[in-house]
């Protein structure tokens, strides 16, 4: 029995995590959550969903004493603020899974230049492990700390992976179109969330300045063994979840969509929540919607020798909360899909 | 091991039944699927959702070569063609759930009335027994048939029990008024599902004419021992998911909400799906999407004299496929709740 | 040419108000705008929709200046603010139509109870004229001072006024059941406008509090000749715009869903606004929506002896902006429809 | 005065031009609409948002009799059925804006090619004025067949215009990723349309196979003054209106979002329905809907080259019915802009 706590446990994130481990067969187990905003409330009267499925109350944080109570902190708290207690909670004994952006990006500079603050913990940073599976599985396994990957990220790295893999694309011309759900934005109101503005509009936003596109090519360039920019445009649709990223990439040889997507098919057998859709089908959000699975699809258009590569994921599942439950799994030595083969709500 | 299968299983009702069956801890299983739409083809590929997670392909129907293969039939199938099938299928020894209204209605020449058509097996009418537990529980455990009750009036009684079984008001003052999501329209597209007719829009429909009405009253009647006639509006809400029906009721004497969420939360203490939520709380249908859940909350006019109620539940989960569970769960000596004690999808 | 000013004019209903007076012939000219948030900043800046279409910049109030640039002023501010302002501009000669709740109901002590506050202009409560011309068309022509209606008293007033009239129901069954848009809850973000809370959901609210009881039982009593009180249950639903209400009331006597809409219709012949629909016939919100006017539509319920009237307007059009042109036509002895025969938009 | 008649005037397009038309100063009349589906029946019933704002019934079309009646017909009809109409019509004198496929490509063969029919009347294809008066404005003044364009390509065409006419990009780098609301498909239900299999849900569809494909590249070839290819992605987006395509360009030379915007402005400062937004704003759908407006906003992401442009229209509008009228103003000598300076509605 692996003892798990949630630390800024009132978020989207949190919610959704918990409703994932509630699902869980039972080898991990909720110990604890805490909240700034809600301390000494019960979980299920903030959370209506899980109404009389779960008997806690949020505790507020005492960071020092985490150690005696748990084997492991989902850590959802903003950047900044996450590298600020890490350490401390490493220190413990425990392993720390962070859904933050802290401690993703390899390079301190990197993150500096993104973030606009000095990062605070580079030793750490250098050690954690990207919490990508289907990139790292060996990695997480023993590791310490886990930084959970961005949701737009792994909505544009598993659908690049084996094109890079296998050498088949030009490494200077990729472009990603992403679409959010508006959830992405997490439970705090605003403008941009404000229903009236929102429903039934459609916009683009951060074009070249979003915070994920180091994070997408620091990985990328890993893979592909070289220095990759990426063009990367993120858009809010009109939904509460799901990401649909669409890619552009030009071919560097003629290949079929079927020879293509056999390659994808066999590069992602083993990796149980990528599923590659049959030539023809495209991905949809809805698919997904509440589970761990990305939905993988494309099509060569022979006319201008690019091939367009689909990918739909839940932001809040396999771009968050169902990763945390992956990486559990993996970190503690589980069957990696325990609690996760679950289908997605349609319609 | 129980052994189960569906007939006409290509709607709505039927993936979202293969979704909740998925997450049963596993003495339901899944023997067989027919479909006259998709014979032959994969489950996981008309039901994207499923993806990868059943094995099964869509069999054509025949009727007579059911026994052997499974326990229970649920009957997923338009009403007429379910009285239809029903004799054959119950001849052969098994138990059969219908989804349908033919076994819903105890007068054969009401059904005649509501629905048009002369009621073909009248004998088993007599015999069915209405699917809702908290009404029939001990009827339902023995049950050749179980008539599974319509989305509306699972939505209207369960937040009118209380009150007629205590004699807090009068039973002519009944007037109930739901909003509905559109999957209760089912998979085929009509004007009135076609989203550009839907999106922001919002209208009643059949106003005195449902055929959910005899249904509501029937079983008000029996609680309230007098014909009661009530006054039903439904409506159509722009969104997929969920009923709200909020109720008024005339109070026989003075009461404050208080006392009388106590006498709601008395009631269904036992009831493991009725969730009565504290004073001032009110339902809301996402809580409660993708669920066997019913909200309850109440508020009484103190000016006016009435309460005001209402219910919460998924159409196609407690309303629908949800309840097929929970009566499988029941009529086979499981526990009630097994595989569904699911959280909503929230947000 | 009417010279208008609008103050406190960065929200919902003064970008509406803005967007109809671009469609008026040109007898009413906008002349100034202030606001508070945006002062010194384009209009359409703020407003993408008016892009191009209108040279103005928000100002500052100064509200002892009003005086000598406009005729009449439009004021948008929140209740307590208005109240506050009105005599002060009153004062410089200046005619007024005020879109808040301080000048609606007779009665300052029944103000003080719903708004928990004094009420600090007693003289002018008294002389003020409620905005709804179908009530008051002769009063508003010459008022200095009009209160323009809520929301929802539109909603509920305009389709009970025949019935109470011609005194066909009982005046104590009355029971409105209202659905509207989210727009209504303004322009700032909060937990009840955030996307993902709304989205996909439906939930009453404030049942028995909400602060339009009084404003509807008010004109109900005028009309009735005797005190009413109502059951009033606002409910929110996943659209932008649009209130649906549906009415309750009990026949005094025998009548066909035919005669009593033909008495309907007799009624609002003149009434310019007033669309009565054929029997049969259910008003959509997405028929009124961006226009000023109120589609109703009836029927008996013969099996109860009670009438289900439904009136669907735009809650930012007929039940605010769309009713201050039509308030400003008339007080200025301009045609009454002169910019408001636009069609809503649909699909 | 200009008459107008509308054959096949049922759809989305149709009812929306009748929208238009009302909110027209006059010079353009509508005198007949024909519609097979509901000959005989008033328009006002069928399109409900128009009540007691048209006084026409639906005709029969007499495709023979057309001449005596109007000046121009503006046909909605499918493709191959326009085709078979337009000489005929054209035959008695008439004008014609045809809202369908048949005429907007300049060679038959490649008609043939993606519509897989021979096009039976070449005389008239070659004849035929595409209607983007961005464009064609001198040729549509004095055009007697003006091929109204595609939504899709209306939103690719207006933003590239600049790129190619200032040759500031390489043409064969052009992607379209496009975002469409699903009135684009039209008023017929379907699979696609179906509200819960597009609630929440996103997806790409015809990924190099749409049938805009044509229409784009070849005005855009007529720009650069050689062949381009394009690659072309549609999308659907779960709202009723608007289209927002997001295109991607290599730069040939290095240029700031400052230099490029004003290069837009510039280019577009006498078109009187493109409003380039600043540098920073991005377009969104809403601001447009309802609207003959197009709205662009572009951002050069310095650290790849490119330049990522936006282009936000109502397919209804701009993309469809808008367009049809600002044809007519300019066909018939009109202001360009009559009835249509009409603000987006927002929220």
């Amino acid at each position: 029995m692996v003892k798990v706590g949630i630390v800024g446990a009132s978020g989207y994130t949190s919610s959704e995590l918990l409703r994932f481990l509630m699902c869980h067969p039972g080898e991990l187990k909720i110990e604890m959550v805490t909240s700034e905003s809600y301390p000494g409330q019960r979980v299920d009267r903030i959370m209506p969903n899980l109404r009389g499925l779960i008997d806690l109350e949020f505790e507020p944080l005492e960071i020092e004493a985490l150690g005696n109570r748990v084997d492991v902190i989902v850590l959802a708290v903003p950047h900044k603020v996450a590298m600020s207690y890490v350490p401390e909670i490493l220190k413990q004994g425990l392993r720390v899974i962070d859904f933050s952006a802290d401690y993703r990006l390899d390079d301190p500079d990197m993150y500096q230049g993104w973030y606009h603050v000095e990062h605070s913990d580079p030793e750490w940073l250098e050690r954690a492990v990207y919490g990508l599976p289907e990139l790292y599985r060996n990695e997480i396994r023993k590791a310490e700390l886990v930084a959970n990957p961005g949701c737009y990220p792994t909505s544009a790295i598993l659908p690049t992976l084996p094109l890079l893999a296998r050498d088949l694309v030009e490494p200077s011309s990729i472009i990603i179109d992403s679409k959010s759900g508006i959830s992405g934005a997490g439970r705090t109101p605003s403008a941009t969330t404000h229903y009236p503005n929102r429903e039934s509009n459609f916009m683009a936003y951060n074009i070249g300045t979003h915070r994920h596109t180091p994070e997408i090519e620091q990985e990328l360039s890993k893979i592909a063994g070289e220095a990759i920019r990426v063009t990367f445009t993120p858009h809010i649709a009109p939904m509460t979840r799901g990401i649909l990223s669409t890619l552009y990439f030009q071919l560097k040889a003629e290949i079929s969509t079927e020879s293509l997507t056999a390659i994808y098919s066999k590069f992602y057998e083993k990796g149980p929540f990528v599923r590659v859709l049959d030539p023809g089908e495209y991905p949809q959000t809805k698919a997904v919607a509440g589970t761990n699975y990305c939905d993988i699809g494309l099509e060569v258009d022979v006319r201008t020798d690019r091939v367009v590569v689909m990918a739909a994921i839940d932001n809040l599942g396999k771009g968050a909360s169902g990763a945390v439950v992956q990486n559990l799994n993996v970190m503690f030595g589980l069957d990696e899909t325990a609690g996760l083969r679950i289908p997605g709500m349609m319609p």
